[in-house]
C-alpha cells in the first residue's frame, strides 16, 4: 500500500446514489495533466491551484461524458499534499462511472479506500490519531460524537500524546549515552527524576485510559435499561421519554444496534434505552427466567433506570428490590448508575419522595418524582440522565479517547512504563530500562503514527470509505 | 413558488448517506454575506467569482461544526444566475444537516426540490426542455439515457421546437396585420406559403412525434418477450444472453421493473427479457390460461423472441406457431419486432435455416441460428436485437424526444396545425386561422417554457432531487 505512492489515483468522493452533485476526484503527479487531457474548457495544466473552471469531459471518442466544473488544487496546497483535480459533475452514478472508467484507461489506478487520507498520512499532512478521526468525522451522527471526532482531527489528542512521548525520548537518550559509557559507570539521566517522569506519564496516561469508558458511552450510545416490576409504568415512561424524539431519532440512520430498541438524544448524548419484562420475585419457572435475562441486561448496561410504582411500592419494597435485583449485578460498580423513579406521583400526591432515600445508595441525586402519564418533570429526568453520564460539562473538556486502538496502545505503553518502574526499583541495569523506555515509545508512537506498520495502515484505512 | 425569487435558499446537494465528501449549496443575493458570517478562515465577501477558500464553520456559540472548502461563484456566472456558495465538507449527514440547519436559522429558507435549477430557468440561464434534460441527465443509468438527456440539455430540441415556432410567430404576425386593416380586405400573409409552412411544420413535428416510440424504448428499455414451445431451450438462451451481462446490470439500481426478469444492456441500450411459459396447442384449461398470459405479454411487449427447437419444429409447425401465437397478437405490427430464434443446431447441423424462411414474414433479417447451450452464435443474435431498435445508427443523430409532456404538447400543436389547414382549405376568415396559430404556438412554447403555469414548474421541478 504504501510503496505505490509514485501512482496517480481517482474515485468516487460522493456517497453513491443519484444527487444534484457528484465529485471525481484524482490525486497525484499526473492528476491534472491527465485530467487536462479529456477536459474541454480551460488548460488545466496552466491554471493556478484553487479555482473552478467550467467545461466538457469528453471521452476517447469525442463524446461529451459531462459538463462540469474542474477544481484544481496544486501540490503541496491540497488534502494530499499531492496535485489534485475534482471534478464536480451532475449527481448521475452511470456519469461518475464512466469517467472513472475514462481515466482508469489512461494510466490512473483506482483509489483504495482511505488512500487519499492515507496519501495526506504519509506526506506529513495529519498524524495517524487525526486521519482516524476524519473517518469517525464522517461516521458522526451526533453532537458528542462529532466533537469528540472534530477535538481529535484537530490534534489536541496528537499533541498530548506527542508532548508525554517527547520527554520519554529525551529521558531515553540520557540513559542511551549512559549505555555508550557504561564501562565508566555514569549516570547521566538522573533516577528519581526519571521515576517523577514516569509516574507523571502513568498519571497521564491514566487518566486517558479512563476517559475511554466515558469516551465510549458517548460514541457507541449509553446503553440505559428501565427495569421494574410488572406495571411500574416502563412503557408509558418510554414513550414519554421518546415523546418529541422520536422523529429525529428515526432520521438518523445507523443509530440503532443490538438489543436497542429505541434511541433518545439528549443534549447530543445518544441513550439507547432497552424494555425490559417486569421483574418480581416468583416461583413461578417462567417469570423467573424474565429476572435473569433483565438482570443480564442490567448487568451489561451503563445505566439503569429503575421504574417503582410510589401507590404500590413501600419503601422497604423498594430497598429490597434494589438489592436483590440491581446490587447482584456485579457488573453495576458507581452507584451513580442508577436512577429510581418514583412513578404514578399524580395518583398518589401526598407521597414524600425522601421515605425512599436510603443512606449511600438512594438520594435526591438519583431518585427522580415522575408521572409517565401526564409527563410531569420528565425533563428533569433528562437532566439527571445526563448528569449520570456527563457529572460534569468540564469533563467533556478533557481528551476523550474513543478508539480501541488508542485504547489498546496507551495500555501496552502504560505496561512498559510499569516495568520501568519496577526496573528502578529492582536497580536493574540501563540497558534494561531503557528497552522498556522504546517499548513504551514505541506504543506511544503507534497512536500518532511515528511508529507504523502496512498491516496497521491496511487497518486503519480499509475502514474509510472509498474516495476519502 | 416563482414569487419567491428575492429569497436565498440552502440544500443539500449531495445523495444521503456517508462519503467522502458532503456539499452544501446556497443561492441568492444573502448567499455570500451570510455564509460568510459562520465561515473563518477568508472574508468570502471579499473573494472573486470562482475561487476556493480553506477555513471552518462555526455556529453561533463558536462551535466548529466542520474543516472545508468554500467556493463561490458570483452572479451572473453561475449555475442559477445568482450569488452562489458551495461548503465541501466532510461527508457526514449530520455535519450537513447541522450546516443547514446554520443558516435556516439566519434568515435563509430551504430550497424546494429543483429549486435551484428552477431558479436557472426563471433566470434565463436555460430552458424548460434542458432543465428538464438535467433531471433525466442525473437519473441516467446507461449509455442511451445518458445520451439522450445529454443532447436535451444541451440544446438541440429546444434548438429546433423554436425555430419551428419562430417561423410561425413570423406567419402569425403578417395574418393580424391583415386583421388590424380587416375593413380594407388585403392579404399579408400569403395563404399558398402559410400553408407549405405548415405542412412543413407539420412533418417536422410528425418526425418528432415518431421518435417517441424509440425515445420511450431507450429510456425505459426494450421490453423483449422469449417465446416459444415447451423445451425449445428459452431459459437456456435467457441464461446465454445474459451471461456477462449479470453482474453489470445488478449494479445499476432501479433498472428492473414490473413483471421484468433480467435487464441486459446491448452497446448501451437496455433490453428487459420477460421470459415466458412454453406455449402450444393444448385442450387443457390450465395449459390454455399459459398461453393466454403469453400471448398478453407478447402484445404488450415491444419486441419477441421466437425461440424453437430445430431437431423438433418443421417449417410448417414454425409458421403455424407465428400465426397462431404472434401474428394474433394485434398490437405486434411491425414484423421487424419479431426475431426468430432457430435453437438447438449444435444437435442437427444439416438443418437448413433458408428452410424456415417464409415470405414476407420469416427470412434472413430476422431468423437467427443459435445453440443456447454452446452458446454458439450469441453474439450476433445480440446484434439482430440491437438493430431490430436500431435500424440504422443515424436514428440516434435525430432529435429524440424521451417525455411524455413533450408529446403532449407536439401532439397538441400538430392537432392545431391540423386546424389550420382545415381552415385554409374551408377559407374561413383569418381570426379563427390566427386563433389556432396561437394555439400551436402556445403548445410549442409549453415546451421550451416560453409559456408555463406555476402548477407546470411545480410539476416538472417536483421531479427533481433536494438540492439540485
Amino acid at each position: 500500500m504504501i510503496n505505490d505512492l509514485g501512482d496517480t489515483i481517482v474515485a468516487v468522493a460522493t456517497p453513491p446514489g443519484e444527487g444534484a452533485i457528484g465529485i471525481v476526484r484524482l490525486s497525484g503527479k499526473q492528476a491534472i495533466e491527465i485530467a487536462d487531457q479529456f477536459f474541454y474548457g480551460k488548460n488545466l495544466t496552466r491554471v493556478e491551484g484553487h479555482t473552478i473552471h467550467y467545461g466538457k469531459i469528453k471521452d476517447e471518442n469525442d463524446r461529451i461524458i459531462d459538463e462540469c466544473l474542474a477544481i484544481v488544487f496544486r501540490s503541496p496546497r491540497s488534502y494530499t499534499n499531492e496535485d489534485i483535480v475534482e471534478f464536480n459533475c451532475h449527481g448521475s452514478s452511470y456519469i461518475l462511472e464512466e469517467i472513472v472508467q475514462l481515466f482508469l484507461r489512461h494510466g490512473i489506478r483506482h483509489a483504495k479506500k482511505g488512500e487519499f487520507t492515507l496519501r495526506a498520512f504519509l506526506n506529513g499532512q495529519m498524524d495517524l490519531s487525526q486521519a482516524e478521526a476524519i473517518a469517525d468525522l464522517i461516521a458522526s451522527n451526533n453532537e458528542a460524537t462529532h466533537e469528540l471526532a472534530m477535538k481529535q482531527m484537530r490534534g489536541g489528542f496528537s499533541d498530548e500524546i506527542k508532548r508525554l512521548r517527547q520527554e520519554l525520548i529525551d529521558f531515553a537518550a540520557l540513559i542511551e549515552l549512559e549505555l555508550d559509557f557504561s564501562e565508566e559507570d555514569v549516570e547521566f539521566a538522573d533516577r528519581t527524576k526519571l521515576r517523577a517522569l514516569v509516574t507523571e506519564l502513568q498519571e497521564a496516561i491514566q487518566k486517558l485510559l479512563n476517559s475511554f469508558r466515558l469516551g465510549n458511552v458517548l460514541k457507541n450510545g449509553v446503553a440505559t435499561v428501565i427495569a421494574g416490576r410488572p406495571n411500574a409504568g416502563k412503557s408509558t415512561l418510554l414513550n414519554a421519554l421518546l415523546n418529541e424524539e422520536r422523529a429525529i431519532v428515526s432520521e438518523i440512520a445507523g443509530t440503532t444496534r443490538d438489543t436497542v430498541e429505541e434511541v433518545m438524544n439528549i443534549n447530543g448524548v445518544l441513550f439507547r434505552l432497552i424494555d425490559t419484562a417486569g421483574i418480581r420475585v416468583s416461583e413461578d419457572q417462567i417469570e423467573k427466567m424474565g429476572v435473569s435475562r433483565t438482570m443480564e441486561k442490567i448487568a451489561q448496561s451503563t445505566l439503569v433506570i429503575y421504574v417503582f410504582d410510589v401507590t404500590e411500592t413501600t419503601p422497604r419494597d423498594l430497598w429490597e428490590d434494589a438489592d436483590r435485583f440491581l446490587d447482584a449485578s456485579k457488573a453495576i460498580t458507581a452507584r451513580s448508575s442508577q436512577i429510581f423513579v418514583a412513578n404514578k406521583m399524580d395518583l398518589n400526591p401526598y407521597t414524600h419522595p425522601e421515605d425512599y432515600y436510603r443512606k449511600g445508595s438512594i438520594s435526591y441525586d438519583n431518585l427522580v418524582s415522575i408521572s409517565a402519564k401526564n409527563k410531569m418533570n420528565i425533563e428533569y429526568l433528562k437532566e439527571r440522565l445526563y448528569k449520570a453520564i456527563i457529572s460534569s460539562p468540564e469533563l467533556l473538556d478533557q481528551t476523550i479517547i474513543t478508539n480501541n486502538r488508542h485504547y489498546e496502545a496507551l495500555y501496552r505503553a502504560d505496561e512498559s512504563l510499569g516495568a520501568v518502574v519496577d526496573g528502578l526499583d529492582s536497580g536493574i541495569s540501563g540497558d534494561l530500562i531503557a528497552l522498556d523506555i522504546r517499548q513504551a515509545l514505541h506504543h506511544l508512537g503507534e497512536i500518532t503514527g511515528e511508529i507504523y506498520t502496512d498491516d496497521l495502515l491496511d487497518s486503519i484505512f480499509g475502514r474509510f470509505c472509498i474516495g476519502k
